[in-house]
């Protein structure tokens, strides 16, 4: 080699609360590697010999190095050590030609396409549980259990419910038994489900207020069991009550995201909170909280969900276990309080099927109860954070033209404008440099046009480098807009 | 003890074709333990003492062990020993009280309930998976996976519907590929999905012909998605298709069991599947065939699918893993092979979400791959023949008033009569000895009077023990019905 790699790293000073050997040493080595210290594909030191120099248990390197491989700053070949990963963004060195030869071709081997399509689609968490020790142990466990001869009840295994009330209680502040939980296959599941159960028989679509913009998703569920979504204009952080209320009826409930309205961000405001529960009491609809992402606060404090509320059981809450685990795993929940509708969505449980296999449910308990999942979403949490302040750092200079929102909590954030040009545009420029991020006119539906045009992305699952490639090339995309 | 338990068993005569020593040593053991040479609670010799005593290996005693607690006759208190079970039927001794103290207290700590309802629901399976090495390294792979950031794509994981064509094409004669598999939470969610994609936007119920008698948990998906079942008559092992091709149209699918009718038994003759192919080709019409059991010939052999015939994709076939694994995994999928079909499949699919998990299809895919369902399948196989014989043997002499029907192949069997007492009132009064049937008369449907009445019964999911003990009290429950 022909630079040394810098052995005197100082971990010491000042740190910042919370924050532990192992970050500080994580934080230099993304120092050391950004500032092209070390190179692309060269090796870094052993864990033995960088232990030794910075005066640290060889655990703590092991674990900073599994740090840096997870955000794509290093890559861990089994048997030959680490390597710089080949794919940093130009502000770092090029691939020096003077890497040792026997280690370079090892690399290639390892890590072969030069470029891969970062995915931003929003929502997508980072899920680095495949080394995750406690998420194995769960699985194995449930691997064992004795296969019943019978499905699994139709609101989901007793000790999977338990294991979610409690996590809502913790999470949420919603107090719930496990007799109010009925397992899901993830969001759209459970949505679906209760179009099912207050569709019933009747034959005519019932008619669902759902916020605009909002979840192109969600709409499509509603639609695609025949039953009406109606569009309700955003306003301060959520779906407009006052209009809602005006609005022509009859509802048979009202889908909102009052944690974390979808795209735009915000909360809802505790008055409107209360206006939306007196409407429901009023129409007799049904309140539908979609608390997709609200596990993640990075800015204010979170509101507890609608559902903790004295809601008279009229509020529902969809969650989901994909933005905290993975939209992979196809989990997640409703809290379904009133008796009489928690019936009919059994009901239809019960004829449809039950789709979550009761081993999914068992590896989840254990994972919930043994606190797997708690301590997995402090870790990620921390990431989030970070790479959220990346976002912020990489976008200041482009307001006041373009506005960053939603970036208070959860894994997305949209970048938008009032005039200018469509930004479908601007999705398919990206989408040509790789960079998959969704159009935010795709989310509002109605008469009118749409107030803001601009892009939404998720933060959650790249790498912090490929975050960094992709806000540069996000950065480009949007220079026609910025004046 | 009072009584020396016999360790003279021979094994070495006049063995069956398939017969090894264990399975001499198990149907050994089973004759002493029912003769009560072995009494209820007693301990049985070490595995070591009984290898030696018998000349074989003590792996063989281990492996007869674990089939008789597979069976209900012994139970196996890790540590401690293995001991006769507590619940023999009455046939065999009562429990002694010169039992050994020491391990009568370990056995009641591990076996307690008394007396528990036998489940004989049509269609449950032995599964003793939790005891499969092959099954536990199938999940532990799952579950090393890296998570994906999406979910999973809505026809499946590539790798698992390769899987399942392979086991489509070795199991039922059908050869496809793993592009025509969409992978579904179960038989119940595939053909809730195909009825998603047929029905479409179409404000009027689509009309889809089903067998009478036929599954009841079919027609409910059906209707509970706004669809319109017809019922056809069952002749000579399947729908009637004369009365289908007169029944006034339009159809936009047909509904058959041709491979092990529901619930009578009997296989579609080719004659009958050909016609049924040509009405569907002037009708426009998808079979759509249901082949939830067909893993499992006992007499006459299988006929391949209908989806194996020159079909020109008319044909869906609708498959579980139900059957095979367990109900509590929920999961299956549907082979379509039209292009158009598909692809509407696929779009429910992609709007309403995938629900099965990718752990599970990953799971799944290493157990198919590795050729541990199909190991699985002979194991159980054995199993359902022996207690295939059980049921013929004790109910030999109900005939000719009272006939036993569907024992051909799968997992269920029907006893019924064509006149005489209604059928609820025998399901009531085995319910009330805690045996659960199902009754005959609720799988017909429509205009006129159910043909035949009678009970329906799985021999799958009990242990051989409870399956004599329930053959007695359905004796006990016919003997009205039977002169």
């Amino acid at each position: 080699m022909r630079h040394p790699f810098p052995m005197d790293l100082v971990l010491d000073a000042e740190r910042a609360p919370g924050y532990g050997v192992r970050e500080h040493l994580v934080e230099q080595l993304r120092a050391v590697i950004l500032a092209g210290q070390a190179r692309a594909t060269e090796p870094l030191p052993s864990t033995r010999s960088l232990a030794a120099a910075v005066g640290v248990s060889r655990g703590t390197v092991v674990a900073a190095y599994e740090e840096l491989a997870g955000e794509g700053y290093v890559t861990i070949v089994p048997g030959s050590g680490t390597f710089v990963a080949a794919d940093l963004p130009a502000a770092s060195s090029s691939p020096s030609p003077s890497t040792a030869r026997g280690a370079a071709e090892t690399f290639t081997r390892a890590q072969e396409p030069p470029r891969r399509t970062i995915n931003l689609s929003p929502g997508s968490p980072a899920a680095p549980l495949h080394r995750n020790h406690e998420w194995k142990v769960a699985w194995r466990e449930a691997a064992r259990r004795e296969l019943p001869d019978l499905p699994p009840p139709p609101a989901g295994e007793a000790e999977f419910r338990a294991a979610i009330a409690d996590h809502l209680s913790a999470a949420r502040g919603v107090q719930c038994a496990a007799n109010d939980i009925v397992v899901t296959a993830g969001a759209r599941d459970g949505l679906g489900l209760l179009v099912h159960a207050l569709q019933g028989d009747r034959s005519t679509g019932i008619r669902i207020a759902t916020e605009s913009p909002g979840h192109h998703a969600s709409r499509a569920v509603i639609s695609r069991l025949g039953a009406i979504p109606v569009p309700i204009p955003v306003r301060d952080g959520g779906m407009d009550v006052d209009r809602l209320a005006d609005a022509s009826g009859p509802f048979a409930a009202a889908l909102v995201t009052p944690s974390h309205q979808y795209p735009l961000g915000g909360r809802l405001p505790v008055p409107s909170r209360l206006a939306l529960l007196k409407w429901a009491k009023c129409t007799g609809a049904v309140v539908v909280e979609d608390d997709y992402d609200s596990e993640f606060r990075h800015g204010a404090p979170s509101l507890p969900a609608i559902a903790s509320l004295n809601d008279e059981g009229r509020v529902v809450l969809v969650g989901t276990l994909s933005k905290t685990v993975s939209p992979w795993l196809r989990c997640g929940y409703l809290l379904v309080r009133d008796d009489e509708l928690r019936a009919r969505v059994l009901e239809t449980r019960e004829v449809l099927g039950h789709p979550v296999s009761g081993i999914v449910q068992i590896a989840l308990s254990e994972f919930l109860r043994t606190g797997g999942l708690r301590r997995h979403l402090v870790r990620v949490a921390r990431e989030y954070a970070h790479r959220r302040g990346l976002v912020i750092e990489a976008t200041a200079d482009l307001a006041p033209r373009i506005r960053l929102d939603a970036i208070e909590g959860g894994l997305h954030a949209t970048l938008s404008w009032e005039n200018g040009g469509p930004d479908e545009s601007v999705v398919e420029a990206l989408a040509r440099e790789g960079v998959e991020v969704a159009p935010l006119s795709a989310c509002y539906y109605g008469p009118t046009e749409p107030e803001r045009r601009g892009i939404v992305f998720g933060y959650g699952a790249p790498t912090d480098l490929e975050l960094r490639t992709a806000l540069d090339a996000i950065r480009d995309a949007l220079a026609p807009q910025r004046n």
